[in-house]
């Protein structure tokens, strides 16, 4: 099962808790470990293995992309951000832990994932190695994902337009998701320049299907089976594409981007059958 | 003037307002901007000169590791940490623009900080280059910096034995000092393997040094000449060295380590002359 790959890698890369700072180090392990779709993961895995690199390396790459996705979760579930108590089906990392160690977790999270993409080699030379560090940087600063946050931010009791929330979206998911995608690519060195750019169109889509159907799960699911806070967006008069479109053309509009995605990897023929059962399950899912 | 190249070199790498999203950018630039000592990139300039490097790679690494040095703070004045309102004479980060915000732009910096050592060639190759980025991220992370002030917050109210004190700073402050100078060693190829183990040494030195005046002046100045909030240890009944020695010991602690962070340059000869500056204006500083 490729969810407990991810769970092996990142047990492996954690510090552990035995080590001083003990109750910083239980806590980024309480944060990372024991759940999460790891969407971004199951695309780093999925792209790297069309592009035969070598499975320690995409799972490296993997791994640095997720631990930038829980730094930003366990940010973002602060009191000052989004205020949430539950995250995974579990009590949020503040409140397990407290604010001041939260903060610290995603620090060092952010930190450990750029150690991790430096450490060991991971693409055909260390000038593509630093191209990666280049490409995370890029999809998590403050023209990524960062940027969307405050871009979210900014826009909370206010109206968007549907262009405006694809631009906040684009930044906030859609950056990371795409990162996941090319560096799993790049670790290996199986694929042309221009089938790394079907896998960027690929990932655009499918980022961005992600963000609508995430929209559609806080609008019609409930807590239990979110693992999160359901309704939450509602609540807060955040812009969605619920809120935008309703639940019906926003599922219409997840399964065009769907088809879109799918189109995408059409020069792969069979090659791509991976990366196709994820946008399945992106657009598919329950939670 | 030194100071005013940090200035400048900062200023062009960071995003300008213009640029989405503007607020963010904005909070950037004014937590990053206007101000502070520069010990780290001071000790980087001084460190890639004796190495022979070129400006615009010393320039490059002494920015990241500022950046590094800023989103510290940043998050450390944050109300769940110190909950500080002055810092570098003007309100901090999260009581000029809001903490989300804050919180965002220390998120951001510290991506910038990767992103800087990532973008230009900076190192006498690609390979020696992802040395520099996991110098920073060790020096940053849950075994540095982060890990620091982790073991800060472990440590407020109770009591720490010297070497405890020790333990925390060289983490918390020292990692970094060290890193700045070995980064900016490191972007030069002017020095023997020999030759930079002295300058770690030096480095060493000079970071618990700066943290022991740092102490000193916190029981001693006053919040005006030091453009932060004075007094703050003792009120918060934190273990310092001034608490744990009393300040004209802690003096004369500081005044010992600079001997001992003098003799490490002693290979050099006239070479390390501005690294001498350096080590003086850290001991003899008034904030």
């Amino acid at each position: 099962m490729r969810q407990e790959r991810v769970e092996r890698v990142l047990e492996a890369l954690l510090p552990p808790t035995a080590l001083s700072p003990t109750r910083l180090h239980e806590a980024m392990r309480y944060a990372v470990l024991g759940g999460g779709k790891r969407v971004r993961p199951l695309l780093a895995f999925a792209a790297g293995e069309l592009a035969n690199a070598a499975p320690e390396r995409i799972d490296s790459v993997a791994a640095a992309v997720e631990l930038i996705h829980v730094y930003s979760l366990v940010h973002d579930d602060l009191p000052c951000m989004d205020d949430d108590v539950l995250r995974r089906g579990r009590p949020t990392c503040h409140i397990a832990f407290d604010e001041a160690t939260a903060l610290l977790v995603g620090d060092a999270l952010q930190t450990l994932a750029f150690h991790v993409l430096a450490e060991q080699p991971l693409a055909s030379d260390a000038s593509a190695q630093l191209d990666m560090v280049r490409i995370l940087a890029s999809a998590a600063g403050s023209r990524g994902m960062a940027g969307g946050q405050a871009i979210d931010l900014e826009s909370t009791g206010r109206e968007l337009s549907l262009p405006e929330l694809e631009i906040m979206h684009i930044h906030k998911t859609g950056e990371l998701i795409r990162a996941a995608t090319l560096l799993g690519a790049r670790s290996g060195n199986g694929l042309s320049t221009a089938e790394i750019e079907r896998l960027d169109r690929f990932s655009k889509f499918a980022g961005l299907a992600f963000q609508v159907i995430d929209d559609v799960l806080d609008a019609e699911s409930d807590t239990a089976t979110l693992g999160k806070t359901a309704g939450k967006d509602a609540q807060r008069n955040k812009p969605t594409y619920v809120s935008l479109l309703g639940a019906s053309r926003a599922r219409a509009f997840a399964e065009e981007l769907r088809g879109q995605a799918l189109q995408a990897l059409d020069v792969f023929g069979d090659r791509a059958q991976r990366l196709r059962e994820l946008i399945d399950f992106i657009v598919l899912r329950i939670h």
